[in-house]
Parts: C-alpha cells; sequence; structure tokens
C-alpha cells in the first residue's frame, strides 16, 4: 500500500506534529481494514511536504550547523513519519497489538539514468517567479512553474532498480509484521567502486512501490490518494468513474491523454509497471474505501487486473 | 554493542556529512571485525550532536516551518544515522555481502519517572552563561554548566523499560542480519490511554543497549567508546586498567568513587544493568579493540563478568 504525498501534510497545512499524526490515524484506519480483511501489508508513505520543510530549516540552520546532502533529508523523513505511522498504526490497533516496524530503506538507482540531467520531481514551498530565479541563482537549483500554484525546486526522480534491503522485509512480511519501507521513495542510493553512496534524487514512491510490491511478490499494489477512483473525461459532463479494468484497455486511455501526467497518468504507469512484473491487480482508491475495493466488493474505487478474465478475482 | 555519542561526530567537528560517514567507517569496522569472530551483531548508536543540530536547524526555521518535538528529531537522527551506518557497514563487508538493516525502534518509559523532573542529559551546543540564561527564558530550557566546557540545554533522561520492536529485531537477527536499533537510546514513549505516544526526552543508550541486550539475550553486552580500558585511580601516578573484573569488583569500584559520574560511572552502571539481566559478560573498550576483547585474547579492555570463575568464558 503506497500512502499519497499528502498523507500526512495536507495542502495549506504547515506540517505540524500533531496534524502529521492525525492525518497518520486516518490512514492507519485504511491500512488496518486492509489487514482485518486477512492480507498481509507492506506500506510505503511520500515525504514531499516534509522534505522540503526540512530542506528549509537545514538552510536556515547555516552556517551555524552544516546542511546534509538531499538523500540524508530523506533518511531522516524516513525516521520522522515511519515512527509516527508506526505509533498511528498500534493505536489503531489497540489491545489487538499489531505488530508493526518501520525500516530505514535503501533504493538502488542507475546513476546514468537520464533523470539526473531533466529533474521533474518538486520539492518544498512554493515561490513567486523573482524568488525562485534568485534561489537557482544562488543554491544551483533547478526551478519550474508548478501548475499555476507557483515556482518550485524540482529534484531528479531516477527509477528505482532494487530495494537493497527486500530480505529483511520479507522476513518480517513471513512472521506477521506490518512493515513501512521504502518511505519518501526509499534513500536513492547508486553503485560506486564497489560501494552504495547517496545521491541526489527524490525516488517516486508510487513506482517505489510497485517495485517493492513485485519483489516481495505481493499479490495487489494499492495507492492510496485522495479520490473514489480513476475517472475518464475528468471534469466533463461525461465523467465516469474506471471500476475494473485492464491493464490493455487502461495502457489506452493513457495513450488517450485520458490520464494527465500532474496527477492520474504516474499513478497507473505504477500499476502497470506492478502488473507487467507479475503482480495480480492494482488498486486507486481513497483510504476509506481501500479494505472493500481490494477484497472485490465495493462499487467505487479503480481495480486494474492483467487480463480481463481476472476481474472477478480478488 | 552500543557506539558512543562520538562515534559520528567526534568533539571540534561540525557534523557535515562527509566527517560522520568517515567516522562511520571506523565503527563499521570494528562491528565487522566482531561479526567475523562468528557473533551475531545487534548496534545501538547515540545522536548527542546529531539531535543537538537538527533542533538549532527546526529553531532557524520557523516561523517558515513548524519545529517538531524533541522525540520526533530522535526519530529523524534515526533515520539519518542508521542509514549512514548501514551504508558504511555494506562498504566494509564489500562482495561478503553483509546483510543489515536499521530498525526505527521506540523505547517505553515511564511516565512518572523522577527523570521528567530533573533533566539531566545534555544535548546540543556550548552557549555562554548570559546566551545560556537568555535561552532558559526564552523557551523554558533547563541549562546546566557542562565539565567546565560551557552551559547546555539538559532534557530529561528516564529509564528504558521496553524495547517496543523487540520481536522484529530477533527476528531479524535470528535469519542472521547485523540489526542497527534503538539508536540515540531509542524515540521515547510512554502509554497513554492505552496508546504509545512520544514524550520530551533523550534516553541514554548505553542503557538502552543493555536493555536491548537483555531482551533479545544477547551473551555479551560491548560498549565501544575512545577509550582502551576502564582506569582506575585515573589521573595519577598509580593509574591502570582493568582488564577482567567480576561484577562485584565494579560495584565497590563505583562505591569508592574511582569511576567518574561524568565518564565511566554511567557506562558501568549500564554494564552491571545487563549483568544482573542474566548477560554474561560486558566490554568498555575501543573500535580497535573490540573484536579481540571481545573473544577474550586482548591484553588491553575490560571484560566485566558475572561471577570470578566466568574469567576465562568467551
Amino acid at each position: 500500500m503506497a500512502l499519497g504525498g499528502n498523507a500526512f501534510t495536507r495542502e495549506h497545512e504547515s506540517g505540524g506534529y500533531d496534524e502529521m499524526a492525525a492525518n497518520a490515524r486516518v490512514m492507519a484506519e485504511a491500512v488496518d481494514g486492509v489487514r482485518q480483511a486477512g492480507w498481509r501489508v507492506v506500506v510505503v508513505h511520500g515525504n514531499g511536504p516534509q522534505v522540503g520543510n526540512s530542506a528549509i530549516q537545514q538552510d536556515a540552520g547555516e552556517p551555524v550547523v552544516p546542511r546534509q546532502p538531499l538523500w540524508a533529508l530523506g533518511s531522516m523523513t524516513e525516521g520522522l513519519l515511519g515512527s509516527l505511522f508506526c505509533l498511528a498504526l498500534r493505536e489503531v490497533g489497540g489491545e489487538r497489538g499489531l505488530d508493526v516496524v518501520s525500516l530505514v530503506t535503501h533504493v538502488r538507482v542507475d546513476p546514468a539514468d537520464p533523470a539526473f540531467r531533466l529533474p521533474t520531481k518538486p520539492i518544498g514551498p512554493f515561490f513567486s517567479a523573482q524568488a525562485a530565479d534568485e534561489l537557482a541563482r544562488q543554491k544551483g537549483w533547478q526551478v519550474v512553474e508548478d501548475a499555476g500554484r507557483g515556482h518550485r525546486r524540482v529534484v531528479p526522480s531516477p527509477a528505482p532498480l532494487e530495494i537493497v534491503e527486500a530480505r529483511a522485509i520479507i522476513r518480517l512480511l513471513e512472521q506477521g509484521h506490518i512493515v513501512v519501507a521504502a518511505g519518501g521513495g526509499g534513500i536513492p542510493v547508486a553503485a560506486n567502486n564497489g560501494r552504495l553512496v547517496g545521491v541526489e534524487a527524490v525516488i517516486d514512491k508510487d513506482l517505489a512501490a510497485a517495485l517493492l510490491g513485485a519483489t516481495v511478490g505481493a499479490q495487489v499494489l494499492v495507492l492510496v490518494t485522495d479520490v473514489d477512483a480513476v475517472m475518464l473525461d475528468f471534469g466533463t459532463p461525461r465523467q465516469r468513474p474506471l471500476t475494473t479494468v485492464s491493464a490493455d484497455e487502461m495502457r489506452m486511455h493513457l495513450r488517450d491523454g485520458q490520464l494527465p501526467e500532474g496527477s492520474m497518468g504516474p499513478k497507473v504507469r505504477a500499476c502497470l509497471q506492478f502488473l507487467d512484473a507479475g503482480g495480480g491487480c492494482a488498486v486507486i482508491t481513497r483510504p476509506r474505501l481501500a479494505p472493500r475495493v481490494l477484497s472485490g466488493h465495493a462499487a467505487a474505487g479503480t481495480r486494474i487486473v492483467s487480463r480481463l478474465a481476472d476481474r472477478g478475482a480478488a
């Protein structure tokens, strides 16, 4: 289950601890619902707002305290949000005593990934065009205009190739733990003279979740977001939700431009990667609906299956 | 194995990433040496300098970004240092391919622990008496004079009672992983209306390591520090190292004031707690000597055993 970027800090929220903890409980209830339906669960969460906040604090603390590199900020958000989400899950589980554990997770990328030459992942706050220009000059940032909401720093977002701690994750799942892993898409590392070193990037958490799902042999990938389902003809009078759909149909909708790059496109592509790697089913829906969509018993929610013959399978 | 507070950032260093990574490699070699001698290893690291740095960055980032509470900073250092140390161990292990994983770990404390009324744990940088007074007024800090080096903020350091993620740690050790856990003493939490909530404290990492060792059934507790051995009559012409010594002898040296509260006293008490809880042997030495002291084959290094009859046992 991949929890959306706003899972802990919603738009217009500042990112205070109590806010994040309250949001985490909503997500924890969704995960617990899936768990109670009999599934073993590994959870991947986003970290966009938090890694951006952390970068601001790092800048503000200089020159008293040295700034950490971007991948180190990723590792800090894995600790912060991993702890927060484990506590929320334990609270939701109450006397049932859920065994839940969060792993500091590294994800290998290719240092020659073209993404390093073309940063696309926005992080941190919005700036005016002028402030953004100034920051770009001062700090060597790349900045882009983001969906009419202002200018933001963008960083490379290379493809995830390997979950470094995969064996530990599999062992803990086998032992009945709910495992939180690859938070924020995982700490990006690349091989360099036979060792793994951090690289300045933020991996897409949905792609990391698709890879993690395939690696642990998951039957289902669930991308939890803030809409009931993927919509066709979004924003027109013909708008309608996709319920159960084959991977081939979904590829057609992608080609037809039905799934915008700023929202559903990347999520659907992560689902297709998971199915291509042998996954049985991918779900896109909101937290509350996740347990029922997963079991195939909900009217709403999008389920993508490898073949149409699988429409009825859980 | 508990790695000293200066394991990643030595005195007079600023806490930059490359510095921390270089220091981590020295520690990783010690852990790898113990591992190669045939031991299963769980590693606890300190976080004093890093959590202090993080607090400064959090303050500097306000009011743009809200400050996180102290236990959340602890969770961030678990991510940061857990990642850093895992990468260092993988590098040192090279082609032997060590399986190493870092867990976000919570440690339960008693909210009625008297430590909450009497903060003793110094964190963060040194201030002049005047600046410290000012900060105490502004932020409600408690400050103390620290060993003639200036004034520092002190926070409560309650006794660790339970390693929340103990089961996961045990499973991973059984599967042959080197496990990094309870970093910085663990994220302090207390039961509150049937749920676990973070509390404003920093747990002593040696005491957390003693508890963790007892919980996982460790045979030996190793406290890695920056001296060869515990000294008697330290700083006098009669100064001499303690090699193998019984718990009862060590209690006598504690009572005789041989082990100052600012340095060896708390370490030795953590060792005695481990032995009282059923541990076989506790070692205090520097990284380089750890593998040999542990096997009983070093001339230097201090080994504390339950009974004198155990002197010869590994």
